[in-house]
């Protein structure tokens, strides 16, 4: 049988998804947990990699297990030999060719900023804080040069494996709310791709508060993304604003 | 300078607010904060103790301090002397005669709860899990029970000091709402009083949650607060799921 499922979890104390030996990562805990209620090896496959401090609130994972189980057993299952920091809130059966990460359509990450002189407590483990006044017009014109499909080299790590830079970005929205809880002012940057590169949403939002901050101007995001000069882009921003929000699949 | 003090902090990893020798409290902190910044032992007045576990969205503290400094660079100097997860929001000078505890008229009390299958990794700190489902009218017509001037000493600690039993609740509510990044129901039950003995608005919650089960009816509710008898008041409810929201004074 093949499982599909739908994983949020809590980045800060995670090194990342993809298992990286004894280090405690999510892929890690699955796997751990997949392998003892199957009774053998399981491979877990997800969506993408998210990385060390990501938060994700729609990750996807799929799984072949040799052993017949509900969904609604397995979701038990996982989640009770998991630490609470990662939860399956979603497990069901799926055809036999479904690929959480060869299969999906598109992926939506959110990055969140609160901007204001204090962030509190409660935002400090799942948002950036930008104490300079941030101007949202400014940041609105810039992220609307980002949706096309491009060599994104220069808003990608160095170290990107990945064999083609090409990929599609298919929105990038900026919005503001109060976050009642925090009184405080949060900006949500949300980015819709077909596929990114490692560090490139980071990257997009740490170009978008250079431009809100007023580092930075219209004209030379638009050369960053033309002329693909990585020295123009602004600094990656910080892992803990960032949370997968949910993985589209053609059904 | 008397000042007023509005604090948030995430409660998880303190001993709750008052000062116990070296373990870590908030009143500790911030005591330890503003002695170093007045060069001299200051006392910081809470409007009232919370426990281990417990948040607080507006906690209220008042101190005199011999220093002349602004509020603004006040609160400055307190947020850069203590760690995160406890922020003062706001300072501002008040009158000599302010105390943060004899001042307050009122204080509101939100206690949280998922009501799904699952707790999401984004709530397990701030709320308390309860798989079974909660009937919310039932819980309503209980809640109604409760705003009177009483004797609470069923709905409290056997421990509590206080020389009188008698408080004034003036008001209780439960509401529900979804919570779209945890993608689960979340209750909140709001408890307003002139003052709390110790547990108080945990054991209201316990019973609360206890109708919302169906295990007590508004019967045996009203039987605990008129007969003030412990042993028909459900167990008290954990504390990561309790948050001071705020403290009303006359101005």
């Amino acid at each position: 049988m093949n499982y599909k499922l739908t994983i949020q979890y809590d980045g800060t104390d995670f090194h990342g998804w993809q298992m990286q030996g004894e280090l405690r990562t999510v892929q890690g805990e699955l796997t751990r947990a997949l392998s003892l209620i199957d009774g053998r090896d399981v491979i877990v496959h997800g969506s993408g990699r998210t990385d060390a401090g990501v938060h994700a609130e729609g990750q996807v994972a799929s799984v072949h297990l040799a052993k017949q189980i509900t969904p609604e057993k397995l979701r038990a299952a996982i989640n009770g030999n998991t630490e609470k920091d990662v939860r399956v809130i979603e497990a069901i059966i799926v055809d036999d060719e479904f690929h959480a990460r060869y299969s999906a359509l598109e992926k939506t990450y959110v990055y969140r900023v609160v901007n204001a002189p204090i962030i509190s407590p409660f935002l400090l483990r799942y948002a950036h804080h930008e104490a300079r006044a941030l101007d949202l017009r400014r940041m609105h014109s810039a992220a609307a040069l980002f949706p096309d499909e491009h060599d994104w080299t220069a808003f990608s790590s160095s170290q990107s494996d990945s064999e083609t830079r090409q990929r599609t970005i298919t929105s990038v929205t900026v919005s503001e709310h109060i976050d009642e809880r925090a009184r405080a002012r949060v900006i949500e940057i949300k980015v819709s791709a077909e596929g990114f590169l490692r560090y490139m949403v980071r990257s997009i939002a740490g170009t978008l508060l250079a431009v809100g901050r007023g580092e930075m101007d219209e004209q030379l995001v638009a050369q960053a993304i033309d002329g693909g000069d990585r020295s123009l882009v602004a600094a990656t921003a910080p892992a803990c604003g960032l949370t997968l929000l949910s993985v589209r699949y053609s059904n």
